[in-house]
């Protein structure tokens, strides 16, 4: 097991906020904070677990208006808001009634994290590890990544003055190795798939000192940011729980960190308790998670991805029995589309309302669609589908599809000859 | 003189929220409300006049999260939150520590308007203009643009249900034509330059009822939206103005608008009034303003467009006139740089603060830049840079700038090999 720095680090008092160890998923073990992931005893992956103090709805809402609002909920310490970092969170939550009526739902909201900091969620786990990464007096900031964290890490890197390395394999769409090497001179492009780049990640990790890889050595506080999705879902309902919530499955980590969020605030008293009910989507092009729901078993069967939703495309995902028994526990389902489903959705979520999403949101909205028809989704529920990156981002899924629907000479009369102004 | 509608529509109390009036800027003189942009006296610019309530911070700061918590000050309805809209503005003000030691100014601020809905501005004016196409009952909802303008406008129609008919020039970046083309089946691709674009609008807002040109006939009410600007810079600083604004120049309306929103803080007792100091940012491939500043003379002589900064490439623009006055009665400047000098300033803005600008950001930094270096910016004082839009947008500018520092094998070996580790 590698670790971010070989001594175990001198922790400051307060350096990981109300967090008092890491916690074993599988056995239970516990361990002090400091550089770890994977359990010594049954090498189970390890969580942050705390003793949170009394917090209230006020306190919340006095704070800044990105996710550091929950740094009380967070491993991060009191200070936080003034360490350099992008100020993510806190995107829009959507009344999409355009889309609602278009599916047939009685209530449906777009939580939209496209509008981040580098366009996409991974902005608020990287805050996270950035936080986690100087208080363990990490020297460099990396991560393997297929685009998105590549780009959240980059630019946080960069703003926190910290040496910063991004692995991205050889083969990733220009727009996002642009968007990741604008901000740094250290993008490394390496000669496989996205396996190889995370597998080179942990021998580096193992051989080198001090590299805190977001989503490998310091994985345990940086998944935790995924939380502050749900907190924020809740807080922007006025301080409830939906009735249901449909969401991407990668890793899988997200939503079980939503989950865990809406946990949290139930036990702390700021929201109502009330059943609610998870949703998992995949693309069919890499679905082990779907699949093993839908087989009804426990295991998942690792798959060589082949879709074009590449920021889920990971075939065998950490949290994805985790994500099984919570979508089966709280009621609901893990679903899968194809890319032409997912190319469809893009466009659907656009003209109904405005929002450009790439190839991960498409699936979910796809999904989200999928499980209304199918009568696995409550349509007179209400409902959030979460949004996680822009369409920019990987603009040849749709770039065959939209375009413009007529080329004109600048005058009224070849204007008029397109019949536009009568359609 | 074109009109949304041809009759004087009936509008309902309160449509316009404080608004009382349509003022000439060139001879005062003052007409209803209503689908007007050019003085019947004097054919000068319209400018919307208001008789303010009383406002106070508390009011404002209980406002939602967006530009409709200054809709006091705005002409939109008091219940405007309600009409489905993009839910811009309230984006990020950074403290650019990192870029501000590079530069030695003693404080620095980055406003991001790049994670706006749209990733630029636009999408806070384009809500005010939609806001007035309801209230004058427009059938069609458009623009000519040369790209961010698109964006906003397919993306708030679609979003409102209104028809949108959206015109670009033909040979616009493919990034810009698909972000317009996912909201609205009506891209309209006109064979000319943006001139051409621009006078096929005007034609048509002549020629057809009820379509609302957000940047033609209903130019007054859209223009105000940059006022937020200002408001937010102010309520982000801590109910204070800075000591000096650097902002980009295209039209020039945002300039004013800056300028005028900071008056009105000031007359309405929210901040305290103050000496502070505007500079406009061109690209000297387009340069009017700025030549005119630098000659000593108020008329500014149209140029021919020819810098890769798109989005400020207007040639004749309708406001410089005021950016002249402006920056030179508060003791600023007007400034100019070359697309190599917004290229390296792209990369400088990303490098230090992780935030990826497209041109006109880049300009805008090449000149704060170039400002302190000559001397005519204060060093000493506080100032604020205003980022107008994002770099996914203008991928061209920079990608053959940046890229990968090395590709390797996926092993240890091949990574130490590449010196990165120790650097």
């Amino acid at each position: 097991m590698s670790a971010v720095v070989t001594e175990k680090p001198q922790l400051r008092e307060g350096a990981f906020g109300h967090a008092t160890a890491l916690s074993c998923r599988e056995c239970g073990h516990q361990i002090d904070l400091g550089p770890f992931y994977a359990c010594p005893e049954c090498f189970g992956p390890l969580e942050i677990a705390y003793d949170f103090p009394q917090v209230t709805r006020e306190e919340i809402e006095a704070g800044p208006r990105n996710i550091w609002r929950y740094k009380a909920l967070l491993p991060v310490p009191s200070d936080i808001e003034l360490s350099p970092n992008t100020e993510p969170g806190f995107t829009r939550l959507l009344d999409a009634g355009n889309l609602a009526r278009e599916l047939g739902l009685a209530k449906l909201w777009v939580k939209d994290d496209s509008t981040n900091p580098t366009n996409s969620f991974k902005d608020r786990v990287v805050a996270c590890a950035l936080s986690a990464a100087r208080e363990l007096g990490a020297k460099v900031f990396a991560c393997p990544s297929t685009g998105n964290l590549a780009n959240a890490v980059a630019a946080a890197g960069a703003r926190a003055g910290i040496k910063t390395v991004v692995f991205i394999p050889s083969n990733l769409e220009q727009p996002k190795q642009v968007n990741s090497a604008i901000f740094t001179e250290q993008l490394v492009a390496v000669d496989g798939n996205y396996d190889d780049v995370n597998k080179l990640a942990q021998e580096i990790a193992g051989e080198e000192d001090g590299w805190a890889f977001v989503n490998v050595n310091v994985r345990p506080y940086y998944a935790e940011g995924s939380k502050t999705l749900g907190y924020e879902i809740a807080e922007q309902l006025g301080w409830r729980l939906p009735d249901q919530v449909v969401i991407p499955v990668a890793s899988g980590s997200q939503l079980t960190k939503v989950h865990k969020a809406f946990q949290e605030l139930i036990k702390l008293g700021l929201v109502e308790g009330k059943p609610y009910r998870i949703f998992g989507a995949q693309a069919t092009g890499c679905s082990p998670v779907s699949v093993a729901y839908k087989a009804g078993v426990d295991a998942i069967r690792p798959v060589k991805p082949d879709t074009i939703a590449k920021s889920l495309a990971i075939g065998n995902p950490a949290d994805g029995i985790y994500v099984l028994d919570i979508c089966r526990e709280t009621g609901g389902a893990v679903e899968d589309v194809t890319d032409d489903e997912v190319r469809d959705a893009i466009v659907l979520l656009a003209r109904t309302e405005g929002v450009f999403t790439e190839t991960a949101g498409g699936t979910t909205v796809a999904v989200l669609k999928k499980l209304v028809e199918s009568g696995q989704l409550d349509p007179s529920a209400e409902t959030v589908v979460i949004n996680t990156g822009h369409g920019l981002k990987t603009l040849d899924a749709v770039s065959g599809r939209v375009g413009p629907a007529a080329t004109i000479a600048p005058s009224y009369a070849a204007f008029a000859e397109t019949g536009l102004a009568e359609a």
